[in-house]
């Protein structure tokens, strides 16, 4: 019975597989006039998928199981195959098949509005369908009955377990050491990042920066490298996970970081235990774990010293012209210069996550209606003020800057990001505990013990646990912001000579 | 009602068109880790397209148009919709799904076995499976009943309208006419096509056969040019028309022609009316009237002197070193070097036909079971003795070269390249009784007033007519070998300087 569940969570594993490449092809490879179909294309694989998720043939396979599931030890990977199956089936019948339409259509709708009213600066076109996409979040959020706050739903499916209320607690812990540390570092002098300047030729770029990702993990036999203008991850299958960059010829860090960014998506994926691979358990635990995985690639690992005194002068020979003269340490202090920006995409490891913060308050009030979406740019631009100490000229630039509330949603858009930046660290910390060679392994060039680590304690288990039960059987405790913080302390201290009193101060 | 239809048809060609995408992937740019689960993926999205388009329901739609379907013109669109759409619903539902299936599994595993047989020399590795190959074709034969010739129904499914007595005295007809004329071509000296070696930049190959596409009318906002190992056209939307070739560094031909030959493919897609898009309509009329569209873009125009006199130059100025030396006239008569080879998708357009005949006359041999699998090699070198005076020294090079039989079936699997020769010929000896000024504006680099007459005549109805049916209406005459002939006798009769006796000698 529980053979006939998997054979039917393959066909929707495949199903999911084959609109991912619709997906990817669109959005990579695709020409012009291929868009209309496409988008039928992707609506009817999608659809069909979603249909047989729901069909109540599964669910009387699953109400006989539960005698089964009971029966067996509650960590196997069968007792959670149909704990987290039924979970999903519920989840996806909870949700009226008209509210999906709904949503994807009124969703992409505002997606196409969005890339032409950003580049306009012109908020006013986009008003009519953000206040759609709050509705269609409020709707969603009914279909769930009892929540404390409107929220809680939308949290729940992209980072089960967490509520608003843990999200906010865990977001002003960490704002609390984060202002005081990032008004610390901005009165040192400015870094200067001249050496990131220049021409580098992108197929170059490109190159190197997969040549690292490689080195850390990422199997080019089960995956492979595209160009598309927003960088991105996708899988079809366990053994095909892809990523995109996208390349700046004048700007050396835009495709590097890019590409290690979602190198550390794809390697979670591809590391799920086969026997996991075509059911709901073979995929990243949540949104937050699968974010700690990219950013512990691209940050804690990518823009290390440790790494880089392996790759700088391998840098240096691809681009001997331009990088000729510059220093490790020097390249090191550019690659992690902190600046107070308009821009979340291009913030650094410190700012970036106040540009989450605030985001998660603004979303949240759009939410509960105490703020109305035309008062939006004025309150976007008095919490930039208040918070970054800068203000953004346009509405381009500042609450359009981002593609979700317009594409995906309102409501749990931002916190995933912050929740994965501290179990990056979190993760680190654990991996370091178990191997203190770690570092001395990246000087050299190596990874694998790493990626062994990650692999094994992470990556092989796919969704079978929960994020908190991940977090707690990888590093010994539950999510906590103590080693992010003591990792941005300690980098950042150094990196622009803090006398430690100042680090700590609040 | 019709409306219903449309809507059923539209969804059946929406997941058609992803199962192009997976399959186009696939050959282009999947990692090899991928294969699996995209064997997987292809197979369930092409299936529930089949399933649809055997539903009971549309059957029961169609049955109720039939009055409507009566009293309309006969000639209309929707008139055509109705029939060609009952004819297609027929035919799939004579075809029982577990054919389909076994079709699909042997042709797949047998696939997958001559990749491997072929570089290995090992025909006795492939006999089984072309023992199953021949046995599906004839279980296929079986489910439509009345034929006269067993081959008939298999000819039938590709080129609509003809059966095995047609096709074998098209090819007969052919065939006398085609040995003088190779006989005499090859009394004369030996061509030097020592301009079309050397090294050439695989880039810069793919740009200029790309160009001329273009220019030729292949629409690049609704197509793109990849690689992959054979080349090949695939469509999946009308506004989505893909294209591939592959490249050889040392060889000039090699990636330009069979460039030219799928864009020949992609623009007959490209030029069917969107009104009959998402319908059994919206394709090209049968495989040998596609090939006529290869063909005549890829030798009739591709491989003519007028449109090389506007493109050698610019050609020389892409490779000066290689060709700075060459005339025109030497390249022309190096891209037409007629000689009797071994392998048939490598052959000049003489002796091509000659290739297509004898497998034609052994597949018969083979599906009435005068001929035994085991005695194919023999029979095939006996053959090549006869028609080419050449043998092959192993099965490679012989009788295992063509994927056709070992991949997607016996019966009819070659004559659909030779009506497309012999259809090239006949259609642009139409388009220019309508403007005989095509071959000048060749010389210019001009090429829309044929594109602009195929677009009109051919391209834009689909198969809305039968095959026969647009032959009639776009050249006032049924398929005949005359143009050809007489295209061939020019052609080659100048370039090899035959006396015009010579030429016409039986």
């Amino acid at each position: 019975m529980l053979n006939e569940v998997r054979v039917r969570l393959q066909e929707i594993s495949d199903l999911s597989g084959a609109a991912a490449v619709l997906n990817w092809d669109q959005a990579t490879h695709m020409p012009s006039g291929g868009a209309a179909s496409r988008a039928r294309q992707y609506a009817r694989v999608s659809r069909i998928a979603h249909e047989r998720m729901m069909r109540p043939a599964l669910g009387r396979l699953l109400d006989a199981l539960v005698p089964y599931g009971e029966s067996l030890p509650p960590d196997s990977d069968d007792a959670r195959l149909i704990a987290v199956t039924r979970r999903e089936f519920e989840r996806v019948r909870k949700v009226p098949p008209r509210h999906v339409q709904r949503a994807n259509a009124i969703g992409a709708a505002s997606y196409h509005a969005w890339t032409k009213a950003r580049p306009a600066n012109d908020f006013a076109a986009m008003r009519p369908y953000l206040e759609h996409m709050i509705d269609l979040s409020r709707e969603y959020a009914s279909f769930f009955g009892h929540y404390s706050h409107i929220a809680d739903p939308l949290i729940d499916d992209v980072d089960e377990g967490m509520t608003y209320a843990s999200v906010r607690a865990l977001l002003a812990d960490l704002r609390s050491e984060l202002v005081p540390l990032v008004r610390a570092v901005c009165e040192q002098p400015v870094v200067d990042t001249s050496c990131l300047q220049g021409q580098f030729a992108p197929e170059a770029q490109v190159e190197f920066g997969l040549s690292i990702a490689c080195a850390f993990g990422y199997d080019l036999t089960r995956g492979r490298l595209d160009r598309s203008p927003h960088p991105f991850c996708t899988k079809f299958s366990r053994d095909d996970v892809r990523i995109t960059t996208r390349v700046r010829a004048d700007e050396l860090t835009y495709a590097l970081f890019s590409t290690l960014h979602e190198a550390g998506h794809a390697m979670y994926e591809q590391g799920v235990a086969p026997a996991l691979a075509g059911t709901p358990l073979g995929q990243g635990a949540s949104m937050g774990v699968h974010e700690s995985q990219s950013r512990l690639w691209e940050n804690v690992v990518g823009r290390s010293r440790d790494a880089w005194e392996h790759y700088f002068p391998k840098l240096q020979r691809v681009f001997p012209d331009q990088l000729g003269n510059a220093s490790l340490q020097r390249f090191y202090c550019a690659i992690n210069k902190v600046e107070k920006t308009l821009i979340r995409t291009e913030a650094d490891e410190l700012t970036y996550n106040l540009h989450i913060i605030l985001r998660f308050d603004l979303e949240t009030e759009l939410l509960e209606g105490r703020l109305a979406v035309k008062d939006l740019p004025e309150a976007w631009r008095a919490r930039y003020q208040r918070d970054l100490a800068i203000a953004p000229p346009d509405d381009r630039d500042g609450c359009l800057q981002d593609v979700h509330w317009y594409g995906s949603g309102v409501g749990a858009a931002f916190p995933s990001y912050t929740i994965g930046n501290v179990l990056s660290a979190q993760f680190y910390a654990a991996a370091l505990r178990a191997h203190p060679d770690i570092p001395q392994d990246m000087r050299a060039g190596e990874f694998v013990t790493l990626h062994g680590w990650l692999s094994d304690n992470l990556y092989r288990h796919g969704r079978k646990f929960t994020p908190a039960e991940v977090v707690q059987r990888a590093t010994g405790e539950p999510i906590t912001i103590k080693h992010y913080v003591n990792y941005l302390r300690k980098k950042y201290g150094e990196l622009y000579g803090l006398r430690p009193a100042a680090a700590f101060a609040q």
